[in-house]
């Protein structure tokens, strides 16, 4: 490979031995999954390859992929799972039992006091056509592109209020020059 | 595609509208990128594709991969940028300047009040020889893979706090049955 990363005070060789580690998946906590599964997949196309249920913790599972379309998802359930877990750049929701049923229940998406994670972030092949897409999903903005300093950057909001980025890939070519 | 993704209340079929969606990255702050940087290349393999400087609003942004090693990055920067934003599952990190010199200043892990965010997940080829790994470069554990009801399964911490789960896929064939 002829490029092997940006240099900055910090960054070092990738060793030996962090060969085949991968970034498997982003966890969020989600209030009532059902609301969940369907902005996620309804809205954004993902599919859920797994729920793992851990019925002695009171808790749910599940792993969402945006797949492209000639991927091979094994049907077989144990399969199905170790395959989940050797894939990049999935999303799992975490349910904990009941807290649909709390009128008073929300988690905290970390952008307010206190901070720390920020946003997930869709690229999408058209800017324009995906606000139109989301405009008639009726879904909640932070910023609209056209907004605030950085244009052609969206951020909406899922239904536990968490940020997600949207940009169209070919036009971030000059940003933060 | 023979298996459609597994089907729960709220569940729905992947729109036309969603075609090309990619999961592209998830945002966490960090409070000194130089400890960052060093901790996610050196241990993790990870390699910075882009730095982008917001100067006017005070932080910048580095984009991560962990790449298979035959992928073909390109050199010139702005070709390189709009790759990026076409790539799935990066990690982001925002470093607000000047929060590396405060002494008291920490980001939220989203896992203690108030929740929300959980963690990212790296998948390894090999776990006891990953935890070796870990050990030597005295990271810090949430959970050790021996520890607690899920076994096989080790949480460490990022030099920010926030937790990263570290699994084996042919270890979880039988997880959450």
């Amino acid at each position: 490979m002829s490029f092997d990363g940006e240099q900055y005070p910090g960054v070092m060789a990738p060793p030996q031995k962090a060969q085949g580690f991968r970034l498997n998946h982003t966890m969020l906590r989600v209030k009532d999954p059902e609301k969940s599964l369907a902005f996620y997949t309804g809205i954004f196309g993902m599919r859920v390859l797994r729920r793992l249920d851990f019925e002695e913790m009171g808790f749910s599972l599940y792993f969402l992929a945006r797949l492209d379309d000639d991927e091979a998802i094994p049907e077989e359930v144990g399969e199905r799972t170790v395959w989940t877990f050797q894939q990049r750049g999935l999303l799992e929701l975490t349910h904990n039992w009941g807290t649909e049923d709390q009128d008073d229940f929300a988690y905290h998406d970390g952008n307010s006091e206190p901070q720390g994670f920020g946003h997930i972030c869709f690229s999408v092949p058209d800017l324009e056509a995906a606000i139109a897409w989301f405009d008639s999903n009726e879904v909640s903005y932070v910023k609209r592109p056209e907004q605030g300093k950085m244009k052609d950057v969206a951020f909406i909001k899922d239904v536990d209020g968490y940020w997600i980025e949207i940009v169209q890939a070919s036009k971030m070519e000059g940003a933060g020059r």
